[in-house]
């Protein structure tokens, strides 16, 4: 007898059949004799929905009241869930975060879970019941329910496969497994059967929209063996491992369109400047990723940096607002650009990787604008308008 | 400062512009310096769609887990008049049934509200805010989310009101009053300034729809100030207390269509019989309202009885199981009747009334199948063809 930690996101329970086929996926594993805990996120768009509601109010809604509003998405579809098992033969019962021990901080619409006490769900699963939990929220040492943010059902999944110390937790999305690249987009992407935590990692934090890289940190750092699986093809899957024994170079391209570069002209090149910029944009909590800059000519630099699109705006006002203590000449922005990423444990190792993206291209006639490099990564910032191109060569370079 | 309950029904929450219509009659009585406990049903049609998706999913559905559902929609409503209220300048908080301490049975659909730990709402009362409350819904004594069934939002308003110790409570609905008659059907009902609990207890019962009589009845035990108002009329709508001075000898009419007459001929007329046949009725929790036993005619008699249309089908199924032992021949249903009720405090010191109420009965042409009286309140039942002409002809006879 196994314990098996399932989650399955809104797409693969968008509506009443979509459900009906999750949930038949549970119960063949519960009659296998394993113990099931389920985790669910909202039904299909109903999120969106509910955020429209609150954004007809107002502008400036309180988190607390959204993650009051937004959590009844996955309540709704934990019940619709544990209904669904019961009609197939399978006793079930669903917990909502706050009933099912997972304890987080007060930071509402992007809570942390600090522990969960499982007194509630291992009693269930001692009746022999399947537990299906709400993903994404739990409640907060003042009694209010909080929602834990991006990427967090999966979370919620890996968290209580850590406590629970579950034999594997199978993450059930709408792709069959984690490729070499976006498979709807890059035609012969090859999925991988294996793959390692550090490679997941970059592979989610480049873009790769399968796993949440947060949920990949908290898999690695507490050892849960992770699956992603399809919900509607029959498959093995990816595995999600401590170590895959014969690395690859390269084990995936991935894309992330959420990019803009920030350049500021005329920079006075002196001690303490750039680190004020930066020190600065830390403090607004705007993430900064690849930093480009040129040798100083004379007493003035330049400076390119990229940001996430969302922060653009934020930026650049408080660049605006601090121009004469930072000492440069003139701002400009581009949000039309997008960054593709190699990633690979192996790539260490393999001193032909970087040259061999940067031929692939160079053939296909794209201008690489910035690019920086990690242990298993190498990432290029290109324009939007040569965004497929890239990826593709990129991609077919390598498989 | 006076502490008031307030109570907004689904068609008061149904769109953005009823919320903010709602949330602006709150905001104006907080303004007053007044300490405020907001009660909201889910919006318009949305516990039916979420009824909807769960008989889609089939028929003999687990209660806790319908509860679990059904519970959804007051919390997004309970979330967005939070939302509301703040963004009109107004502190507010809201809290599931869970979080305000609404401890219920364990009788899923239909828990009763057992104790209300008023500590949470105390506190947000006392850091000011108004506290939205979601109603229809608690929390069993093993931390399962439970509802409370019919008149749900207006029973914890009532109960919240009792044990806060409200100065009033005041339920919003689409009406703008308890009326002497249904206004839809009788063009010309009066609206009552005042009612006794009894009056409106016996209206409600008899089908008025205003308020339900559970939440009445509760609100008598305790002493509860009740006002019946418009939230879309600016009116003093209707004030139900315990005594009012002037009493009237009919306070108004009621139309109970959820009525269907069961028939058995040749039943034989011995000690006992009527006994087995109303205890097995109650076994089986079908509620039986007029019963009409005319004289026995030799061995035999027939009986004349009303139970609840959801019930008929039961009722037949459990008479024919027992012919053998009821001792009958034959079994006849009609669920084409209604009853019309007349409703009074001043009734009994009234002699004139029976004799009035059936004498317009008579000049419209209408046929009485059965009658049952008690200290307040007179009911006939009519076919249902007759039934307009019989409740505006009964109303036209007092009012």
């Amino acid at each position: 007898m196994a314990l098996i930690v399932e989650k399955f996101g809104g797409s693969s329970l968008a509506n009443i059949d979509k459900l009906r086929n999750a949930a038949s996926i549970v119960a063949a594993d519960y009659k296998k004799e394993n113990q099931l805990v389920v985790v669910v996120s909202a039904q299909g768009d109903s999120t969106d929905h509910l955020v429209e509601q609150a954004e007809a109010i107002g502008r400036r809604i309180s988190p607390r009241e959204m993650d009051v509003l937004l959590s009844t998405g996955e309540q709704a579809s934990m019940a619709l869930m544990a209904m669904m098992l019961m009609s197939m033969g399978v006793p079930a019962v669903s917990l909502c975060g706050w009933q099912a021990g997972i304890r987080t901080d007060a930071l509402h619409s992007k809570a942390r879970i600090e522990y969960i006490d499982t007194r509630r769900i291992c009693a269930e699963l001692a009746q022999d019941r399947v537990v299906v939990v709400a993903g994404f929220q739990g409640i907060s040492p003042s009694g209010d329910i909080t929602t834990i943010g991006r990427g967090g059902s999966d979370t919620t999944a890996v968290a209580l496969a850590a406590v629970l110390e579950a034999d594997v937790c199978r993450i059930y999305t709408d792709v069959d497994g984690v490729y070499s690249a976006d498979p709807r987009v890059v035609q012969n992407a090859v999925r991988h059967y294996e793959i390692d935590y550090d490679e997941m990692l970059e592979l989610a934090s480049q873009g790769a929209q399968v796993l949440h890289n947060r949920s990949v940190e908290m898999a690695k750092r507490f050892g849960v063996q992770l699956e992603v699986k399809s919900s509607f093809i029959n498959g093995v899957g990816t595995r999600v491992r401590e170590v895959v024994m014969e690395k690859r170079s390269v084990s995936g391209v991935a894309r992330d369109q959420n990019v803009a570069l920030v350049t500021l002209e005329g920079l006075q090149d002196q001690p303490g400047n750039i680190w004020r910029l930066f020190s600065g944009l830390t403090e607004q909590k705007i993430n900064v990723d690849i930093i480009l800059q040129p040798p100083a000519v004379g007493q003035q630099t330049s400076i390119t940096f990229s940001v996430p699109r969302e922060s653009l705006d934020h930026a650049v006002e408080m660049l605006t607002e601090h121009r004469g203590d930072l000492m440069y000449e003139s701002i400009s922005v581009d949000d039309r650009v997008c960054k593709i990423s190699i990633v690979g444990a192996g790539m260490a190792s393999d001193y032909g990787v970087a040259s061999r993206m940067f031929e692939s291209l160079y053939q296909a006639g794209v201008n690489v604008r910035c690019v920086t490099t990690s242990e298993i990564k190498i990432s290029v910032i290109v324009s939007e308008e040569d965004s497929d191109r890239a990826f593709i060569a990129v991609h077919d370079a390598f498989f």
